[in-house]
C-alpha cells in the first residue's frame, strides 16, 4: 500500500531534498536514464534527476510516430533554457510495426509499453550501460490500474511484474506518492516554466489513443492535423482537457455534388478537476460550428464532426 | 426529363383532379396495389389512389421490422379515421435474413429495394392479382439518385430498370413532378390530418439507415429506444429533422468503477428548409445535456453520447 501525500499537506523543498537524496542513493556511482514525454509528471522527474546526477542522467524523447506536431522540437527547447540536455530518438517505425493489425484498445497499450519498454527502452539502456529508470508514475496511475479502469502503461508491480527480470533495469519511481496537483507543485518549486503546467494533460498512449481502430501512419496524421485545430480553437477556453478523436466508422458525405463516403472526427472538451468525475464543456455554437468548419477545411478526409455530450461516468475522457 | 411543378404554381384541386383521373386511365378495370410507410409522400398517394380506385387499390403496411416503435399501429389507426383500411404485413424475418453480413450502406439500401419488392412485395402483388403499383416518388428523390448522392429505393426508370420485367407489375408515380412543398400541398387538400405534415422527415431503409454497420434485431432495438428518447425530447424544438444513430465503434466507459466497452449514439438535428442543405440546430446545453442523460438511462449498453457539428454538405442528413 502506497502512503498518499496530499497537495495540501505536501512540503515541496523538503519533499525535492529527500528524493534528490533517495535517488543519489539508489543510483550511487551509476547511470539513470529517463524517458521525457514533455508532460507534467515525466518533466517534473527529470528536473528531480537532473538535480540529483547532473550528466549521469541521459534524458531522452522517444519519438515514437504518435506524438502531437512539433512535439519533439518543443520539449527539445524547452529543457534546453533549463540546462538539461535531451537526446531525441526516432522509433516511428518500431512502434507503427507493433500496432499492424491491432485494433482493441487494450492491445494497443500493451504494443506502446512492449514497444517502448522492451524493444526501444530496453535497447537504448543496454547500450548506454545504465541500470536505473526513472519514472513519472504518479497514485492515481497506480488507482486506476489497480481497479481496472485503465492499463497505464508505467505501472509493474502493481501488475505484479519484475521490471529488472523482464526488462533488465531498477525501476525509480519519485512522484508515486503524489496527484497531478501535487506533482504542479514541485514542478513548479522546481522551476520548470509556466507552459509544462498549462498543458492539458496527454495520455500515454498519446496520438494512438486518439484513434479508435487501427493506428495507421495515415490514421494518425489525420488526427494530428485534427489536435493541432483542436489545440488551437480550444487553447483559451480554460477546459480542463479537450481532444479530437478519430473514428474507424465511415458515414456520407458529399463531395463535388457526389456521395463520399468520409471519415468522422468527435471532439471531446471536458470540465474537471481531477479527471475522476468529468463533463463536457457548455461551448458556445460559435465556437462548435468553427470547430467543425476548420477541420473539415484541414483534414483531408473528413466530412463529418461531432462533439461529446455524455458525462464520465458512464463515459471515460479518452475513447479508446 | 420530368416537368417540375413547383408548390407555388401548384393548382391543388387540378392536379387531383387530373391524377385521380390518370389513375382511374391506367388501372382501368385493375386492381392497384401500395405500400404506406406513413410519411408525407406514402401517405398522399395512398389518398389519391383510394379517391380513384375506392376498394379497387389494396393499401399495405410492410412491417419490415425496422420501423419506429408503434408505427404500424400509429398508421393505421391514421387512415382507419380517414375511411382506408390498411393491411399490415409482417415481414420482419425476411429483411433480417437479408441483412445478414451487409454492412455497407449502398448494399443495405439494395437490400431493402430487393427484399422489398422481388421478395415481399412481388409475393403479395402476385397473391393478389394486381398489376398496378401507386409509388410516392418525387421530384427530389429523382435528382438525388441521378447525381449519385442516393440510391432511392423508389426510383427504377431512372437506373434503367423495368419494373414490369424485374418485378411483375406497372409503377404509377402520381407525385413526381413535385417537391415536398408541393406533396404538402396536395396532402392537406386532400384531407390529410396535421399529424402527417408535422412528422419529420424519415428516411425509405427507416432505422436501417440509422445504424452503422450490420442490422441486426438487437441492433435495431437500440436504435429505436434512442429513437423514442429523442422523439420525444426534441419533438418541440421545430426543428426540419432530428435522429439517433448506432455507431459501430466502440468506446470506454466505465460501468459500476470498472472499465467497460460500450456503444456510441450520434444525435443529429438539422435547420433546413428543402434537405438539400442544412445545418445543426443550435440546441441549449440543457437540452444536450437532457438527452445524453436520457439515453444512456433508457438504452442499454450505450456509453457515449456525441451531438453533430458539421454542416451538410460536406456531410449528409443522414449518416448511412
Amino acid at each position: 500500500m502506497i502512503k498518499e501525500i496530499t497537495a495540501r499537506e505536501l512540503n515541496s523543498r523538503a519533499f525535492i531534498n529527500e528524493k534528490i537524496r533517495e535517488i543519489k542513493e539508489v543510483v550511487g556511482n551509476g547511470m539513470a536514464i529517463n524517458a521525457l514525454s514533455g508532460g507534467v509528471d515525466s518533466s517534473t522527474v527529470t528536473m528531480l534527476g537532473h538535480h540529483a546526477l547532473g550528466k549521469r542522467l541521459k534524458t531522452l524523447f522517444i519519438d515514437n510516430g504518435i506524438m502531437r506536431e512539433g512535439e519533439a522540437e518543443h520539449v527539445v527547447g524547452l529543457f534546453k533554457k533549463l540546462g538539461v540536455k535531451v537526446e531525441v530518438v526516432d522509433a516511428a517505425k518500431e512502434f507503427f510495426k507493433a500496432f499492424k493489425g491491432i485494433t482493441d484498445p487494450e492491445e494497443k497499450r500493451e504494443a506502446v509499453t512492449q514497444t517502448f519498454y522492451k524493444e526501444v527502452f530496453g535497447r537504448i539502456v543496454k547500450k548506454s550501460g545504465a541500470k536505473y529508470l526513472l519514472q513519472g508514475t504518479i497514485l492515481t496511475d497506480v488507482d486506476e490500474t489497480v481497479a481496472g479502469i485503465k492499463r497505464q502503461h508505467n505501472v509493474f508491480e502493481q501488475l505484479g511484474i519484475d521490471p529488472q527480470k523482464t526488462f533488465g533495469y531498477h525501476i525509480i519511481e519519485p512522484l508515486i506518492q503524489l496527484r497531478k496537483d501535487g506533482v504542479r507543485k514541485i514542478g513548479r518549486a522546481l522551476g520548470l516554466p509556466a507552459e509544462v503546467f498549462r498543458r492539458i494533460p496527454f495520455p500515454g498512449p498519446a496520438l494512438a489513443a486518439r484513434v479508435i481502430g487501427e493506428v495507421t501512419p495515415e490514421r494518425i496524421e489525420t488526427v494530428r492535423k485534427a489536435t493541432v485545430v483542436i489545440e488551437r480553437l480550444l487553447k483559451h477556453t480554460g477546459a480542463f482537457q479537450y481532444m479530437a478523436i478519430l473514428h474507424e466508422d465511415r458515414v456520407t458525405g458529399i463531395r463535388d455534388g457526389k456521395r463520399d463516403f468520409g471519415q468522422q472526427i468527435e471532439i471531446r472538451c471536458w470540465e474537471s478537476i481531477d479527471a475522476r468525475i468529468a463533463t463536457p464543456t457548455r461551448l458556445p455554437f460559435k465556437i462548435l460550428e468553427n470547430v467543425a468548419d476548420e477541420i473539415i477545411r484541414n483534414v483531408p478526409g473528413v466530412v463529418s464532426v461531432t462533439y461529446n455530450i455524455a458525462p464520465k461516468p458512464p463515459s471515460t475522457i479518452e475513447a479508446v
